[in-house]
Formats: C-alpha cells, structure tokens, sequence
C-alpha cells in the first residue's frame, strides 16, 4: 500500500551500489550510558534515544524494554520493513504484516548457575501473518526472499564478528 | 553504585534455579505492526511500546530509529547491564559506564544487488569505558565475565534457530 516509493528507493540504491563500490557501506551506530541500576539511556546514530531497563524482579525500575526484547523487536521489525521492500521490488501486493516474535532464555546462562547454558536464546519463533489479494504461494516466494535478505535474520542466525575494547580510568 | 540490590537479585535468582529446574525459563516477546511505509510499531513483553522506522533517504518518515540501530542498542545495554550484575556479584565497584556500539553493513546485501554479500553486519566493534577505584586488572576481569554472560553479545557471536512461520490470509 506503501510500496511505490520504495520500489523508486530500491531502484535508484540498487543502481547507484552497481556503479560505486564505495557507496552502500553503512556504519551504524548506538552509544550507551548507565543512569540507574540496570537502567541504560540509548542514543542511536539517526539522533534518536530511548530507554533500555529491567522490570522490578529483576532489580530494575521497569523504564522500558529490556535489551532481548529490544532485540526481538529489531529481529520482527526488520522482518516487517524487509517484506515492505521485497513486496515492493517483486511486485506482490501486501495489505497488512503483524508479526510476532517469541525467544526462549534460561537465565542459568547470564546467571552463570550452570556450566554449558547459553547466556542467549535456545531458540527464536517468528510469526509472521499477512494480508492481501495474491495467492499464498506468491506470499511464500516474498517470504523466503525476505529471508534471504533480511539484515536483522542474519546477526541472530548466522555469526557476527564483535570486537570488545576496554578503557579504564 | 546501585549494586547491593543487584546482588540481592542474582543471589536469590540462583538460589531459586538451584532448588527449582522449572524456575528461570523465560519466554520473552515483540509485536510488530507495520504501520507506514517502513514505519513498525513495536510492543514487547514487558509491556511497553515504541516505534522503528527508517530515515526518508531510506524511504521512511524517520519516526524512530531503525532495527538494526536497536539490534546494536541492545547490544549495548546488555552488555552495561550485564556490568552492573557482575560488578556486584564479584564484589567490582564501578562508577561509571560508557559503551560505544558501531556495525558494518554493505547495503548490498539487503538489497540483493550482489551474490554472497550478507544482509547482516559484517563487523561490529564494542568500546566500553568504565570508570572507578579499583585495579585495570580487576575491570578487565570484570569484562571477560560480562563477555561470558551477556545474552545479547551470546546472539550477536554465536547462532540463533529461528522459526520462521507464515500466515495468509
């Protein structure tokens, strides 16, 4: 319903990667400051910020979302912008996306009450339910290729380099 | 600084999962909406909301930042608030917490204009700047718990299965 202008986006991006090497490498960026018990102001490369807590169980003071949910939500609204642009450039109309997304964590990792428990999550369910006039393959084929390409899909499912630096003063 | 009650978290937490094998599972959740061009609105389990959306180079309204500036986000508040726990469990005292977040990302891949080019981050590089009265030694220790155990840098660095369900309708 949205999609002319982001075929007009996808084109003229595509177009311009094909011709500049240099162009389409994006950094970006979060910078992070601790202001409360586990309560953590976030301030994001396009200017925006937001607060990162935990509910009072867990010894917070419950200001906003935690970070595996902050994580699951960039997992599903990545998920949600990507089937925008691939609906977009395959020419498959979609009406409404409404995603759920749900991962399992057993806190004996982040705890460290037992050896060999992952910190992070077991495993990660993605529900994605649209709407619209095309048949259900054609919605199948837009979402094995938002899978595909699917920034957000990639850091959970694949491995990501991090490097760590302290300094200390 | 906020440490003691912390402390009291994580010891009663552990005591809890040693006693009881169903206590500590968690489930966590985010719903997404897509409710603009590439405009997402976000609800998660602990009941707060917030809205994802890409900047208007992108195609957006730049309502909010974007999932992968929250993926990195979360990252980086994981890993503060993964410091506050284990400052108090080790008994660290740190004053203060500053955390830089950048990730790589070749747009290429996203937008399939190249094969083999991964959609996600290619690299991502964590600074994190503490300060307070205790040894450099003590603080690096401090970091390689906190890189131990942090949930979100355990989904970055290692590998998630995910569960991709699709609904038509």
């Amino acid at each position: 319903m949205w999609n002319m202008s982001l075929t007009t986006v996808m084109e003229s991006a595509s177009s311009r990667m094909r011709r500049d090497e240099k162009w389409g490498h994006v950094v970006y960026r979060a910078t992070l400051d601790v202001t409360g018990a586990t309560e953590v102001a976030a301030t994001v490369g396009s200017g925006h910020s937001f607060t990162v807590d935990e509910p009072a169980s867990f010894g917070g003071g419950d200001a906003g979302p935690g970070p595996v949910e902050y994580a699951l939500a960039a997992l599903g609204s990545c998920q949600a912008i990507t089937y925008q642009f691939w609906a977009a450039h395959l020419g498959v109309t979609v009406d409404t996306i409404h995603i759920v997304v749900e991962g399992d964590l057993d806190l004996r990792g982040f705890f460290g009450v037992r050896e060999g428990v992952r910190p992070g999550l077991g495993a990660v369910r993605v529900n994605v339910a649209v709407s619209g006039p095309e048949s259900p393959q054609r919605y199948e084929e837009l979402a094995a290729a938002v899978d595909e390409h699917c920034p957000v899909l990639d850091i959970f499912t694949g491995t990501v380099a991090v490097e760590r630096t302290l300094t200390v003063s």
